[in-house]
């Protein structure tokens, strides 16, 4: 038994997809190139375009044309929550590299934010983050050196950050404050995530609390069209 | 007692932004020009730009200059909001406008999303709303027929959403779930925002409930760099 030829080449563009040949955002060839390309009729990629719109792959702006739709990674904000951990979750295989890491006096900036004294020393890196070859996050680290001694940076390339100081701490944040919003990131964030200029990106700033200490204030920059969030909305006054 | 003349000039350029002369985002003249336009010395501006700065009024990009710095709106996730009332307490003066409304039976998409029957009508209306002459959001609501039978969409010109359903059916919503995300907007969009093409807009989907039913479901499309979300984090496992 075979398959109905439309679902065939169905497939032979979602096998583009997967190389490569065809990336997220992209738009599709016109209908009779895609005809002609595997020698089938305009009938027939109709139904193979449709198949792949009912799937969720492709998306079609009316006059505009077929594009590869991009899978979006899903966030809930309800739980304190680990990057790695939900991205994971969804199937996504991430890959971190970590870069720029030292262990240094922080900037009055950085010193305010975090309510440290002057002498507390800051363990800082930067991390960019990819699924697949595509660059989806950049974030900037600053952990305490007081509630976290000392940190292998390297390590950090393969386990989440949150596991790993609490296998080798015993403890990791598990209270919070995030402020989310857009910019226009700097020149050098631009470049990491491969965007164009004057594309806003998603900030998400986060100060993580150890015993009632902050821990953590990290700074993520997020390719906008990678990520949505969920957000469970309960009025507390009327619980 | 005289003000320091830095102070004076800095007051003037105040007034200008509030006499939209200058618009939030758009950038300042060079320094030597404000010091031929006030006829101060290059270094009695530096004073004023600084104490701009200092405000918050301005903000300076290392080579680029001085920029009208853009007032963010917060919002707090933590609890179920109105975008009225959170705006209102920053003592941003926000308008409305209602347009586009009527009473339909919805299309499929609507009523899978709101889980409503085959005959549920359902109140459609079109908000644009704006902090002085900038339009800042715009809002496609559904509201469920069965739960609130009669809206006078008028007085939504005026009135809270919430605050209207609460007066006038003695119950308002208070669940709901959100996803938040960025989209390229639509072109009916950005040309009610304002904004450039190809520029991603927040976009917050709401489903929001009374008694167990979807009572509003509201598309929000939000100008980025007017928005930023505060949010406080638990582990729910930890507590």
């Amino acid at each position: 038994m075979s398959l109905p030829l439309y679902i065939n080449i169905a497939e032979k563009i979602i096998q583009k997809i997967q190389n490569n040949e065809l990336n997220e955002g992209e738009k599709l060839p016109a209908e009779r190139h895609l005809a002609e390309m595997f020698s089938v009729s305009r009938s027939t990629i109709r139904s193979s375009l449709k198949y792949l719109e009912d799937l969720g792959i492709i998306e079609t702006f009316h006059g505009a044309g077929h594009f590869v739709k991009t899978q979006k990674i899903y966030i809930s904000l309800n739980t304190f929550y680990s990057f790695d951990i939900e991205t994971e979750r969804q199937n996504f295989k991430i890959k971190n590299k970590v870069f720029d890491a030292h262990t240094y006096i922080p900037s009055k900036d950085v010193k305010d934010i975090m309510g440290i004294s002057n002498f507390t020393l800051i363990h800082y890196f930067k991390r960019i983050r990819a699924i697949g070859n595509i660059p989806v996050m950049v974030q900037d680290h600053h952990i305490n050196h007081e509630v976290y001694p000392h940190i292998d940076f390297n390590v950090l390339n393969e386990i989440p950050l949150y596991d790993y100081l609490q296998d080798k701490f015993n403890k990791s944040p598990s209270k919070g404050v995030e402020t989310i919003t857009t910019i226009i990131p700097p020149v050098e964030i631009q470049k990491l995530l491969k965007i164009k200029p004057d594309i806003p990106v998603i900030v998400i700033e986060r100060l993580a609390y150890v015993e009632g200490v902050v821990a953590e204030y990290t700074i993520s920059y997020l390719k906008p069209e990678k990520y949505s969030f969920i957000l469970n909305l309960e009025d507390k006054k009327s619980v």
